[in-house]
């Protein structure tokens, strides 16, 4: 067991009391050394973070484990296409990561896992001392959020949770109009992750999208190998980051604020079946066309705050529709709604005494004048990263925060927040739209953090 | 008393079994006399009714009661400028409305009085004997729903309500598309009451839209007389019809499906305070300014239905925003979803191998093209009345389903439903969110009554 002493890597306590730890790759850092990367799992969001890391000159792509030796071979011809020095690799089956997280040449790692594996290789990672940049998705139980508080608040290791949407550039437009106070007092907030995954819930069983496999599970490629099962084994809101993580921050979501209680409703399962029978060759006669989905097509959650605000996300990915995450920022002078995928021009606003009464105007000029700072800055760096340049923003902020040892702007309380909304709406649905209690993660810290989302200089 | 004895107006029972009677003044319509009409409240909602009927031929206007004199000599006014029989009055006090149901040359009335007084009223006119055309609201309390059903179904008097969005262009053409299984089966439904109401709730007493008042309640005019006091003393959905009524008839409700259950969380309340603080000269010192209103700015309700869709409706009222009822209509084949006020050209439409992949098409060929033929029919008629014409239909339909002696196309159990979510919503706000049943008014009966809205004549 590699794990530095905990006297050894906590004594900054001023430092890791703002969550950020002083250990030897860190104070290697402050001299000017780099980073040392290592990547749990290279499947496609794996490799656009290994991407990400490879542009850069302040890090170093140490280790990559991975059982899928497909995606290992990618992830390695990246590194090789970047002309980087190679990466020791941990591909000796799904627990060989544990290997990774014993060298001492790892100062951080990215979590890019099935989704089953996120607590788990999280909490390994911070039992060694490795700093974390865990990916989105949902917890399994609600337990599994206060295991990984419970791990940071004993091992003081500091996790930021990747959700990328919050640095779309609309996003951060509208958000740095919130912090103007230009929509007033916050009222209410919508989003979602509304999103055709048939396509990647089914495939052939070969890389790329075929548009014509109907596998999952074993015979499936990527994604559709897990997040299928999903499908058929729950009812929830199974991806609710993409919609309650950007609205998050504009109502400083535990910093000063908290999320009290939802209540979640599912419509019947339909899409699945009928996506399966259209493309089988089989038709309605496929076993996976006849296969029982419990996950309802569009999932709607109402969600309750301290402050008095409230929000609605929904879950919409197993039917035709354009990509369109739906938000809607309301505050008591205005709001904003778009029907676009982060695009300037998609989206209405009004603000009274600014708009013309009674009317929407469109978005762009808005969103063009209030333009987030970041955006401005990085611009050049975010073009052709991935998702419109978002994974730019979120992976170097990751970078930039552990460099000047300051707290990430989303954290380990926002993923524990976050990830209880998938087993917490499942209870909900289960209960034919109960209340459910958001538990408080912070334990009482939300009243006094303060906001830090976008307010830094990444 | 002048009721007609039960024998004499249920002689036909075939037809009472549709749900619509045969008494003396529809056995003489049936022979082509006019439908004799009452208006029971003439503000300036009864009086877009009464401008209805005075357009037609088919109708006269006998009766009318309104304590107000202001509005009654409106009415009178439209009444003699249309060059028709002046109707009788009954001004004598709110209760003197009963004078106006003993008579026996009315046989059929449209209510549209201050919301506290449509359920005794529309109880005392089915007792009467009286046809009755209810305007829509909430109900002040869940029994009340019950109470209008029972006295129905004891009468076997017939009630239509008179929700006119379900008449709006957009929806009858979406509902058109709907019933033409455009959508594929039905998954989700949006809607709500998005309006800045805050120059009807407030006025300087004075007629007309001042844009500087800040009274309600005895100093104030119109609405803003009776309907604040709701936002004082209540906090709930309290005008659930707008958003319900026109998705209901798309799913079938109370016609093969029903409502199960709903969930509603409200923000707080900011917008009235903020804007007589605003509007008011004296600023944040008048009275109104200090309030407390206990109606939250904004409303959402979730609900389930009997066949597993779902539907979010919304309240937004008390705040600065462009009127949008923010309908959306999901099926497992595409959606519709709208951001104007029922314009053919400011919606969305994605129906799966008709639409480019994964791209919105603007809605307005679509709705061009699947026009309901009822609004083909009718457009003539329907220019120039009241709301793009909506009121038109709806009151069309009411007139025409009496001289036809059929069913409504929206009755007594449709008004128990949607009146219904106004005292549970406000249960379940009052309980954080809780789930609240909703009563099936039908007794049973939803399993076997058919769909008519939109399928006949009128």
């Amino acid at each position: 067991m590699n794990n530095l002493p905990r006297r050894q890597f906590v004594k900054d306590s001023a430092l890791a009391g703002l969550g950020m730890l002083s250990f030897p790759g860190l104070v290697r850092a402050e001299q000017g050394a780099k980073i040392r990367i290592g990547l749990i799992a290279v499947g496609l969001r794996g490799q656009t973070h290994l991407s990400e890391m490879l542009k850069r000159d302040d890090v170093e792509v140490v280790a990559m484990a991975d059982p899928d030796k497909y995606m290992m071979e990618r992830a390695r011809g990246l590194i090789k296409k970047a002309g980087k020095k190679a990466a020791v690799e941990f591909g000796n089956g799904p627990h060989d990561y544990k290997k990774l997280l014993e060298r001492r040449d790892v100062d951080a790692v990215f979590i890019a896992s099935p989704w089953d594996w996120h607590i788990p290789q999280g909490i390994d990672a911070m039992n060694a001392g490795k700093i974390v940049g865990m990916e989105v998705c949902g917890a399994l139980k609600l337990q599994d959020c206060w295991d990984i508080v419970d791990v940071h608040e004993k091992t003081k290791v500091p996790l930021m949770v990747l959700e990328n949407v919050c640095y779309r550039r609309d996003i951060m437009a509208v958000h740095n109009m919130v912090k103007k106070g230009m929509f007033g007092e916050i009222l209410h907030l919508q989003g979602g992750y509304q999103h055709d995954l048939r396509e990647v819930l089914f495939n052939n069983g070969q890389p790329g999208h075929d548009n014509e496999g109907v596998e999952f599970g074993a015979k499936a490629f990527s994604e559709a190998r897990w997040r299928t099962n999903y499908y058929v084994d729950r009812n929830c809101d199974n991806y609710p980051t993409h919609g309650l993580g950007p609205v998050s921050p504009m109502i400083d979501i535990n910093r000063g604020n908290r999320l009290l209680s939802l209540s979640s409703i599912a419509t019947k399962s339909r899409g699945l079946n009928r996506y399966v029978t259209r493309t089988a060759k089989e038709g309605a006669n496929h076993p996976n066309a006849k296969l029982k989905y419990k996950q309802g097509d569009i999932v709607t959650t109402q969600i309750r705050t301290e402050n008095g605000e409230t929000i609605v996300i929904t879950l919409d990915t197993s039917s035709p529709r354009p990509y369109n995450l739906g938000f809607r920022v309301q505050g008591t002078d205005g709001l904003w709604q778009e029907q676009g995928s982060g695009e300037f021009d998609t989206g209405l606003i009004y603000i009274e005494d600014k708009s013309p009464k009674h009317t929407w105007e469109k978005s762009a000029e808005y969103l063009k004048k209030y333009d987030h700072p970041l955006w401005k800055k990085f611009e050049k760096d975010a073009t052709n990263s991935g998702h419109g340049g978002m994974d730019f923003f979120v992976d170097n902020a990751f970078i930039e925060c552990i460099k000047r040892k300051t707290e990430f702007p989303l954290d380990v309380y926002d993923l524990a927040t976050w990830y209880a909304i998938m087993p917490l709406s499942g209870k909900s649905i289960e209960e034919g739209g109960s209340l459910q209690e958001i538990p408080d993660f912070t334990r009482g810290k939300w009243a006094q953090r303060k906001p830090v989302f976008g307010l830094g200089e990444y």
